[in-house]
């Protein structure tokens, strides 16, 4: 299989006038607030073999050890408590392949409401598994021929649900926010700055949510978004200057991955906070799992692994300030797993 | 496979006399200081769903994310700190089925002195590569028909190199210890007593310098040590009080579980501040590996997750104090992760 990499370098504070209500940085610490009881803050890692390799401070964010096994538990949870009190009891909606389902079927369990999730049928077995393993209703669509959203909003309009969106969504976005947070707290209590932080993107909720909050605490740190090939809408709607949608002939390892075009308030955020994207293919994913397991001692899925991916293909250089990789999630079948670690037996 | 459960019941502080110079507290602490330029602090993770079925507050203390993939850097750093500099040129020797060989390779490497490590031929080969990656010579030996501590013991005579036991030296042991203290001081700092802590069990190094180093901070705490079946060396001897030898038919895929009898120190400390011990059949340890991956998100290898194989084999309890589980490697072929994870698909 051919690799190819593809970069955009953006100015950053880019941005255009915009329409749409940004999140703050405020409402990434309320969020970290109002969802400590729930969230854990998850260890920021260092590997020696890893450093040696770059030849600076590469620190993993290890958000397979969230709650429900990915960092989307913390944007549902934030979403889920800004719900007025009045309306919970009517549930909560959410469309996801399976990492944001699992987010907003735990954070629904935890507060005692009905939560439907609508999820691919082709979603891998161990997300709809956990999604369902949180008392979570689970509706099967066709991800080809199917359109999800409509699917979401005519449960909502039956029952009076809240649609829990997977990124566009400010609330959403805050409570991702709040791994940025954390990130640049613990390397700032340990006296270290912040160079560059690598970070997957889907929809570019965890990008953006996590950009805001370092960028702000360390407005020199640069955030590079890694996107699947073909898959990269956020690359190339930031390169257009406008929102782009991909329309990709195959699919990818990726699969948390995979939204056609980044949200209108991921996108308008994205703008002023993220400096670079890059593109990587299902063999960069698989490397970059494979050297998880075998290295890192992490079980992280592909595209959950894709900051560390664009991160292993690049040169090694020594610097100052640390390198921040988000591994975002580990909900990997355990075939997934192994099938990496065989294609890439020296990682 | 039939499993089956032993456990022996030891009064805690049960020792008799000792004529060997036993490892203290201070030697912990004293190690904490020593190997922290040095070591990682690993994380205390915490998993709602190991929370949910085991019915109370469960830590896991994550040595696979230890400089080596394992807690036996500590150790080894400890002890090679020790030699006196005069010495410490002409190398060390050490003689592991893996996780200790590492261990003293990286500490050696770091320190620039040589290491020569006695392997047995059988030994996992993530274990193999991980040494060799560290620039030790590697010298290998059958596991059934030779003896490794002659072969090691010979390479020192000739160039006067410093043997480093895999546990049974205070050294070692206090390095081990360093764990100890970690899960103390920051459960101490949650404001959280600890109930019980399960540990894995080979020759008793991590066992005995954990022991001490919780039981000195909490003394209400209980150790339990974990062993695979037929090379409960340990077990045996604590309730023999006296050391026994083992000497089983049949391998185990806790390959770092495998010493025929305890140490003469660790024995001897054994009998003071560990209170119980189980033994594990492979299924456990597989089940436990199973259990890392799906829902831990942790690569461990077979016997470092024996702790975690005995708490689940144990019945959901509520507590007011934690338990805490000491997962201490993760140098697991993928092949066996694979394995453990397809024999077990609900752990």
């Amino acid at each position: 299989m051919r690799t190819l990499k593809c970069a955009y370098e953006f100015a950053a504070y880019n941005a255009g006038s915009t329409n749409v209500n940004l999140p703050t940085f405020a409402d990434i610490e309320a969020a970290a607030a109002r969802i400590k009881p729930y969230a854990f803050e998850t260890p920021l890692l260092e590997n020696a073999n890893l450093n040696a390799r770059m030849g600076r401070r590469v620190f993993i964010k290890a958000e397979p050890f969230q709650r429900t096994g990915s960092f989307k538990f913390r944007g549902a949870c934030n979403r889920i408590l800004l719900i007025a009190e009045s309306e919970r009891k009517n549930g909560v909606v959410a469309f996801s392949s399976g990492n944001h389902a699992q987010g907003v079927a735990a954070a629904a369990e935890l507060f005692g409401i009905p939560a439907t999730i609508v999820m691919p049928s082709d979603a891998p077995r161990v997300k709809v598994e956990g999604t369902r393993s949180y008392g979570a209703e689970i509706v099967f669509y066709d991800r080809r021929s199917e359109d999800r959203e409509a699917i979401a909003s005519g449960i909502c309009a039956k029952c009076g649900a809240t649609l829990v969106r997977p990124f566009d969504d400010a609330g959403v976005i805050a409570g991702q926010g709040t791994i940025g947070l954390e990130v640049a707290h613990a390397l700032a209590a340990k006296g270290i700055a912040i160079d560059e932080v690598f970070v997957p993107c889907g929809g570019g909720g965890l990008l953006t949510g996590t950009a805001l909050a370092v960028t702000t605490l360390q407005p020199t740190a640069k955030i590079v978004a890694v996107e699947p090939y073909d898959y990269d809408g956020m690359g190339r709607s930031l390169a257009a200057g406008e929102r782009v949608r991909v329309s990709a002939k195959e699919s990818s390892i990726a699969d948390s991955l995979l939204p056609p075009t980044p949200g209108e308030i991921t996108f308008a955020l994205a703008r002023k906070v993220v400096s670079r994207a890059e593109v990587m293919r299902d063999d960069d994913f698989a490397r970059a799992v494979s050297y998880c397991v075998r290295t890192l001692k992490i079980v992280a899925e592909p595209g959950g692994a894709a900051g560390l991916a664009a991160l292993l293909r690049s040169a090694a250089k020594p610097s100052a300030g640390a390198t921040v990789v988000v591994i975002s999630g580990g909900n990997c079948d355990p075939e997934m797993l192994s099938a990496c670690c065989a294609k890439f037996p020296i990682p």
